[in-house]
């Protein structure tokens, strides 16, 4: 017996409908070939499998064409940052592996396999996933703590030749800055006059606010709070990732908590899973933004953040303007391996963002200024930007750069 | 263009009709959940996921049952030895691992995903594996070259509580064994009687001669020759993996070649890729068995063994009596994962042999040994045999030993 996310005391009982749901996995494997006859037996593997086996040989890059690595991508973990769990280990992080392979299928039509890693050291998960990556077309990073992350896909973005993100900074990130250029353009401002707080410095955080400097908004006018407080150059106790954010956002050093950093804010990001309290968002610009991110509970809850703020979006289904990452995923890498890009650049997140925000933009109201996740054309709509930025920029597979 | 393995001059030809089958690959994944509303959703996902994760991260032998780790198997290579194609790559064996994941799925409802790895490294290969085991129920290794094969194989089994199994070595040695079994009954000829030769002492050569003493031919008896003749314990210039063959076959240390080990022989077991001199072939005595597994040109043509033998099998599907490891892997996983083995003992790969000899040994007729690799209901009957050994070996996830 023991708590859970939800905060109700449960234990493993099979009779419960999530487990009976769960029995058995979420994912298979399936046939795309024939295979009844001696003669499919001779096409698709020996003795015919051999003519496709050479010619790969002879021009590698036709394995994303005459095998499913085109159309794959790996979801890595090591299990260290599982939703607010944390570090449950690698056989804990599955179903949410298995969950999200699951979402890539239904909305992107990618062929996405879990990929949950015995090791929580860097050198050796950089090591495990450069080894294995012929396999795929693509590795979506998933649930690794901060601030590991930055360093394990930096390193396997210089490593390999395929799309490497890390979906809880840039997916994350793509649909904050989809969601707050929808918010501006409703509320009549310039997302560069936005004052923009952010709570939580981990994976997300870090994203979100490098996400939206690149997608317009005032560096020198942005916020990020750790749990010791803002976060700027004056600080002796940052990490390198954390003086990174200190070198491009909140240029009048606001020292402090969340009640410095929220005095005269238009925008508060909360992607933190703390709680923030009502008299600090009292302190909040009127007529502005709350995105309470966090999941399953919200930093702020929306009922309290309406008091505060004229738009409100949470993590949550169950509440308008639900900011999920599922938006971006699916088709940032629909986009990308359709493209045969061989990494995820800004512009293609950037493009990504714009186009999510587009597919609501001509019918904008306050209790919708993201689709649905569950909206089923998002996906194409953002593949398509993505495909089309990555051929601009010439980063796929053969282009002439 | 180049000479294929047809000894054929071909290139590649999107309009072929064996590129055109492979186009987008053999294998895709599929949910087998529900998601098309907020409460699929909640349910498959966050935050309803968390209650699963959290479970099994108190109890991890539990992600066998609540995902798909407990259906699923890795076929790992490092595309160092793919058919008779040698040493092409990782991208290269892509095909023939996706070959093989069809018919893990076809004959052994197994969920295989292929894994190419991009390091001929044995210390890397058994670190990469290691680290992403917690993924999959167990880890099928596939054309790895030997002598590296024994090692990594033996490193990853001690390493890792799932099966591992390099389907090379002793997919083809229970076959051979199914096969020699039914043709030593049809001949009314003890296993323990006869003299066998191996041609080839790569990685199922070595694991022929093994599992044929383990199934009760005589060591002493057996001879096996590499490419410089035959092994016995006076030759210098062998590696460990052929001294400890040595030590347990050609008591009598004949020496020479061919020649010399097939006089007097009652069975040849061709797995080498050469050619065999019919003047060889002539010092067997009579009333034999002629094996020519070399894919796709046997050693010996059919046409010819049967000069020199009663009963001839060879690997390929347009000749009688196919000995194809298809008969075996799909089976000896199924059954492995059904039981929740941790470990594919010898007494499960005898009991797999056993079982295939089994399928066929009602109705035995010189030109029908072994079941056809087509037979659909030979897996389970593997399957069965295999996971009712595991338990009564006491090798399962939870046994008491």
């Amino acid at each position: 017996m023991k708590r859970t996310l939800e905060g109700t005391v449960t234990s493993f009982d099979p009779a419960d409908p999530i487990f009976a749901m769960h029995k058995g996995g979420k994912l298979a494997v399936h046939s795309t070939v024939p295979l009844a006859t001696r003669e499919d037996l001779s096409m698709a593997y020996t003795p015919g499998v051999a003519r496709v086996c050479e010619a790969i040989a002879a021009d590698e890059s036709l394995v994303h064409d005459y095998t499913w690595v085109g159309s794959t991508v790996a979801v890595v973990t090591d299990g260290t940052a599982v939703l607010g769990l944390g570090d449950i280990g690698p056989r804990g992080a599955m179903p949410v592996m298995e969950g999200k392979a699951v979402l890539f299928k239904q909305f992107g039509n990618v062929d996405a396999v879990p990929i949950c890693l015995d090791t929580k050291d860097p050198d050796a998960i950089v090591a495990a996933v450069t080894a294995m990556a012929p396999s795929f077309g693509g590795i979506n990073l998933e649930d690794i703590s901060a601030p590991r992350c930055f360093d394990i896909e930096r390193r396997l973005i210089e490593a390999l030749d395929i799309p490497v993100f890390h979906d809880d900074q840039h997916g994350t990130a793509i649909v904050v800055l989809a969601a707050l250029r929808n918010a501006s353009t409703l509320l009549r401002r310039d997302l560069g006059d936005l004052r923009v707080v952010i709570s939580g410095a981990g994976a997300s955080g870090t994203a979100v606010a490098k996400m939206l400097i690149a997608g317009g908004v005032d560096g020198a006018e942005v916020i990020v709070l750790d749990s010791r407080g803002t976060i700027h150059s004056g600080r002796g106790d940052l990490n390198e990732a954390k003086r990174g954010l200190a070198e491009i956002t909140n240029e009048k050093r606001t020292d402090g908590g969340i009640h410095e950093a929220l005095k005269g804010a238009d925008v508060l990001i909360g992607l933190s899973g703390g709680t923030i309290p009502e008299d600090a968002l009292a302190g909040m610009n009127a007529g502005g933004v709350i995105f309470a991110l966090a999941n399953p509970t919200p930093e702020v809850l929306p009922s309290i953040a309406h008091r505060h703020a004229a738009l409100v979006a949470t993590g949550r289904s169950d509440f308008p303007n639900q900011i999920n990452n599922v938006l971006a995923f699916p088709g940032v890498f629909r986009g990308a391996l359709d493209a045969r890009a061989t990494r995820i650049t800004e512009g293609m997140k950037l493009a990504a963002a714009e186009a999510i925000a587009g597919t609501v933009a001509g019918d904008l109201k306050p209790d919708a200024i993201v689709p649905s996740a569950l909206d089923p054309s998002v996906a194409s709509v953002v593949a398509h930007a993505v495909a089309e930025t990555a051929r601009r920029e010439g980063v796929c597979r053969g282009s002439v750069t």
